[in-house]
């Protein structure tokens, strides 16, 4: 069983969405390093998929990559928040969608190496519409796209964001196996 | 199309891993935000896949979580390093192994709200077997499962990490589409 102790924990940022500490750590062979983490109260993310095979997605600018990016509805926990509520709550907010039926996808670790993120995954099926309401400071558009054109597009490597792949992919396989 | 203007960037950290900053950006309603933004080089995973179906994992404890994690092998990119130069030489070290043949999977951006990372992905086949040479402070275990499994733990969400669901679920569909 590999391990690393905590020797000690310093916090140099606290923000509004990430916390940044530099801990040394002792590693298994009693040799010291250091760790930089990024801490952050994880996220929600939900596919929704209508009838017809469409899912409706999220186009939106994001500034660490300088471009717009599509990806399925999704948004920050707050502290404690439960993961599928909050995955309820930005399908309503950022698609006026609600959903009669909402399924587990699990979740993924973005970027293990340094940071402790969580997103938890969904697929929304039985759609309603009801009215979108963004949070201010969000700017939006909403596309659909077939379940099919979306996983051509994560195999040919045009949807890059990681919780949207896994989720696509997994909905694509779980579907497959359910008709199979 | 949205957008949002840097109008000024102020430098928080900069460590040996990751470097972070804290900007002013100006929305496209005019309106001014703060983005907290984590600066990464890339990484570089690959997933080894022998004859008979298996892949070979990488088992390793990540602080971030305080616990083992099994991934794919894969490691950082210095500045300016080639990815599939990076991936391939983290095969030799991690894992022993050369590949005659490389493929790309894509790209996956692991958390787009707030950290410019990508991870580039791999899929490495008719493997020889040489000798590991972890980096000293690294240590692993390797464990051997076959893709199908390793699909399936994807699925029921017991494999969590980013970079590892997206190259096990594309590479079973790239085979799945190669033999269909």
């Amino acid at each position: 069983m590999h391990r690393e102790t905590t020797l000690e924990s310093r916090e140099i940022f606290r923000g509004r969405i990430l916390r940044l500490t530099v801990d040394r750590v002792e590693l298994e062979d009693g040799s010291v390093s250091s760790r930089e983490i990024v801490h952050h109260h994880g996220g929600a993310a939900i596919l929704p998929l209508d009838e017809a095979g469409r899912v409706t997605m999220v186009r939106q600018f994001r500034y660490a990559f300088g471009s717009e990016l599509m990806e399925i509805p999704a948004g920050k926990l707050e502290a404690g928040e439960d993961p599928r509520a909050a995955a309820i709550r930005e399908l309503e907010e950022e698609c006026g969608l609600v959903a009669d039926k909402v399924t587990e996808l699990g979740c993924i670790y973005p970027s293990v190496g340094y940071d402790d993120e969580i997103i938890y995954l969904y697929l929304a099926e039985k759609l309603h519409r009801t009215a979108p309401r963004p949070d201010s400071g969000e700017f939006l558009t909403l596309e659909t796209h077939s379940l099919e054109a979306l996983r051509d597009m994560a195999l040919a490597g045009a949807l890059r964001d990681a919780k949207t792949v896994a989720a696509v992919l997994k909905t694509v396989m779980l579907r497959a196996a359910g008709q199979g």
